[in-house]
């Protein structure tokens, strides 16, 4: 029998998703858990609503709270921490190339290195030349990527990606989604959702028994 | 030596705050820590930002989420869970005397018959009828205490934190100040916030030493 699934639904730009990616792959092992990485972009679900920049920069006091949050929540995970100049870093390139790379094998390590790239080294991951650079270490020829990533077909799929999020209730990041579309918001959820994918898995399977 | 103390600030209305009443002294309990239950009001602090009502109204996706967190979260601590209507509730004259209580040592229990009337039963804590009868319940001279919850001087108190609430930097409900001011926001932060406290008090306590 497969694996049950959880959908990760990420944005580069988002303070929180970076947590949550540098510790999903070893906490779905744990539990038992197939990943599905998806990039996505929060940009068009924030214009709908009126915002043309993040929460943490329209609404202050949150914003000031979440930077000392993330040095303290990133302490916990032992992850560097570096705050983005400019934040909301723009991270349209690295998304389409990450989705280039989820039919590649290599997503999950991309989405990594530009996480860590951005607060981690404090890094411009909208410079394709660092784009390029995190490509080469990866074994990917960076050329090639950076041409395929840029195709309209792979720009129409990334906006379709963003229509999808939208109709299924995505309203930040990262979210994650189990098989029966139960959803989870913010890294703080994690855990919550492995355990919902597992345990819905289960109950399905003693209905098949 | 006196145990270490968290300020535990909470809101009538606030769905989340409900969550972290009805679990934090069994928590603080355990770890050692003392509690100072400070209710307090978000609206102004909202309308300093332009908001007339909870952001879970203003942000339909957001609150259509947090209905359903609630549904899990409540179910996970044993908790029953009851959307109020309308939502948010007038918790004003709930707060005026909760700050009474805290004088006289009723105020966390009156603090949690409120919150289990409106969250677990669906009331209308705005009714100084239903507050009454909680007060009641609590062997708690209602008239008089509606009477005092009342005064100018009890009505400027409760102006005067948030005044105070907004200068420290709370944008939301439920927040937990540390002895060194150290802030944490959310239910989901309570055990950070009490893990804080302590090792703070065992630093400071290792200078004495």
């Amino acid at each position: 029998m497969h694996r049950p699934v959880l959908e990760f639904w990420y944005e580069f730009a988002s303070t929180y998703s970076y947590l949550a990616a540098m510790r999903i792959e070893a906490a779905a092992e744990e539990a038992g858990v197939a990943l599905l990485w998806r990039p996505f972009l929060l940009g068009p679900i924030f214009a709908a609503q009126g915002w043309t920049t993040s929460p943490f920069n329209l609404f202050p006091g949150k914003g000031r709270y979440m930077w000392r949050d993330m040095e303290r929540e990133a302490a916990r995970l032992g992850l560097p921490f570096y705050r983005p100049d400019p934040f909301p870093q723009n991270g349209l390139l690295a998304a389409r190339i990450a989705l280039l790379g989820g039919d590649h094998g290599w997503g999950p390590a991309f989405t990594r290195a530009v996480y860590t790239a951005e607060f981690g080294q404090g890094r411009d991951i909208s410079d394709p030349v660092v784009l390029s650079e995190l490509l080469t270490e990866l074994g990917v020829d960076a050329t090639s990527a950076l041409e395929k990533a840029e195709t309209d077909a792979n720009k129409t799929r990334l906006r379709r990606i963003g229509e999808e999020a939208q109709s299924r209730g995505i309203f930040g990041a990262p979210t994650f989604f189990a098989e029966d579309s139960e959803m989870f918001w913010g890294n703080d959820r994690l855990e919550r959702a492995l355990e919902w994918v597992v345990s819905d898995r289960a109950r399905r399977t003693d209905f098949v028994v």
